[in-house]
């Protein structure tokens, strides 16, 4: 167990942890104990028909979902649904390497799937609250991947999809480049396999790592247009780009630990809905039912229209719904008011939409 | 001294050397003996108005305009012009850190600006042809920073300018990009501080380097195409995406020296026309009086055509000519007759412009 001030109540603002039990992996691992921390918002009904469920992205926690998706009067209106916001595997809050101890601790910590997520959150729904199907699934990047899992794995338990910004298949280009975030980490003499006393032993890797998300998490035209003087963090502040990337970028980066990021790395290099149909992303897509609005960020580098277009195409019931950004894929924070108020009146439809 | 097969003959075709001389520098170094390596093509006409000067591109040398760009019937027609393409200086042929010895070798070598290479091309053309004005000046990525500085810097000498995939001013996302690749090499132990002893020393570093190129050199499409499947070179083969990375990519970078990648690329970063101008960009581009096609590359994931398009509108007599490539920047390499005909069509009509 490492202690890290990042994933504590304190900053990640209040969870709860379900303890799922031992739990085999689809690579062959087991976790002994697997804990997901979760959060709800709002009141599941008696017909148990107004859950929805937001699995989270990579580095990211329910807090970010908390603070920028849900709220009365938003589309996620806790007033009328049941949300649940659950942390994936590996991200920091539900089991991690850092935060266990014995057999899986640290560089001992099990490869973890898009698919085990899925199955865990599944588990979690039926034994807290007896869910046995989702109004809505929805989630963004790694979020993403697990909406298309879930609603290719159970199509009967998901009535609606909306995964933002991010594929069912992961793409070669997204291989690659996950590939570059993870070498920036391993290859800091201060990761040490996975083995160092503290994530801030790593704080090279952590950094340059952040360094390679602001040339594609961010947009060229971000930058171009220094939209970053406009984005504003309680006691920090910036004058130049480069002051921008060190204060907040790199800030938010150096504050995690390497080994989350990696298993989350892993994972997200992996994440391919077309493992239940022999490599058919025809057929995989094909058995999805749910009324899905696939919704990518225009100025997305790394997850772009075109190839969220592709997949789309391929859903029954879908319709492609591009949400405006010029932040890119890190428009998922919700800098901009016209991106927040696009994403709610397509959940808005989507929800209003009988099914 | 290092010794490196890539910047040998053997690799890179016949070149010649010129030694300018003591040559000081914009930054305030010096470099004793400044040696450009440097190829022509075709003769210098009797009046001396048929000379076009192409500079090279960050890691590329005069081999590829050479089998690309050069040839009878194409636009750069050596039975018409004479070309002269000029290796920038640190690329490894030029006086570069690993091929110099004494005061300036390897991690002394002193900071190079775009300006210094204008200026000793300016001097080499002068001194070794007598050549005052070039009916063209035309390069690629840093080869359209150095047109661009041409054409600002001596305005008189340029009578047509086409940057390709360039920028007048370097954006800060292209530095924060230059920053990843130059973060790659210099975080290898092996690279020790700029003193290896060969540059196989720093493998890691560059295959790193080399997987960041991977992810914004070629673009999003190249990779969802399986463009690769289609690329072909001499005595090598790939059937994966990965392959390709590794046989074609990573080879590519894993020749070259360390030290010449961290002197363009700090040269890179710091590419800005309104040096000249304190900081003014349309007073700047307002300087040029050469007839300019700008010529981004349509899919080019860091100098992208709208970049590119806010500088051709501050220059007078110039067109944006959008160049067509699924392989975005590295388009350059010319892999698609599609793109090459572009190019020779658009130079071919600037060449027949009257100015």
């Amino acid at each position: 167990m490492i202690e890290n001030a990042f994933y504590t109540p304190e900053v990640q603002g209040a969870y709860q942890l379900h303890s799922l039990g031992g739990f085999d992996l689809e690579e062959g691992g087991r976790i002994p104990d697997l804990r997901l921390a979760y959060a709800t918002y709002g009141e599941l009904n008696a017909a148990k028909d107004n859950a929805i469920l937001v699995p989270t992205w990579f580095s990211g926690t329910h807090a970010t979902w908390e603070q920028v998706y849900i709220g009365p009067g938003r589309a996620l209106d806790p007033t009328r649904w049941f949300i649940v916001v659950v942390n994936q595997i590996g991200n920091g809050l539900s089991t991690s390497p850092h935060n266990t101890d014995g057999g899986i601790a640290m560089s001992r910590f099990p490869q973890v799937r898009i698919g085990d997520d899925v199955r865990a959150q599944q588990q979690l729904a039926a034994e807290l609250f007896g869910i046995e199907r989702w109004a809505l699934v929805v989630g963004g990047s790694m979020g993403a991947q697990q909406t298309y899992e879930w609603a290719v794995r159970f199509p009967e338990q998901v009535l609606r999809a909306a995964p933002i910004a991010g594929t069912a298949q992961n793409t070669p280009h997204d291989f690659l480049f996950t590939r570059t975030l993870m070498d920036a980490i391993t290859s800091d003499p201060g990761w040490n396999g996975g083995e160092y006393r503290s994530h801030t032993e790593v704080a090279d890797g952590l950094r340059r790592h952040a360094d390679i998300w602001a040339v594609l998490g961010l947009s060229t035209e971000f930058w171009r247009t220094g939209f970053w003087r406009g984005v504003e963090l309680p006691d920090v502040t910036w004058s130049t780009f480069e002051e921008f990337q060190e204060r907040f970028v790199q800030a938010t980066f150096l504050a995690m630990d390497p080994n989350a990021l990696l298993t989350m790395g892993w994972k997200w290099q992996r994440g391919d809905v077309t493992r239940h149909t022999d490599g058919d992303l025809a057929a995989a897509l094909g058995r999805i039912t749910a009324r899905t609005f696939v919704m990518p960020i225009d100025e997305d580098m790394f997850f772009p229209p075109r190839d969220c277009a592709v997949e789309q195409a391929l859903i029954k019931d879908s319709e492609l719904r591009v949400l405006p950004s010029i932040a890119g894929h890190f428009g998922l924070f919700g800098f901009e008011p016209a991106y927040l108020a696009e994403v709610d009146r397509n959940l808005g439809e989507l929800l209003d939409t009988e099914v």
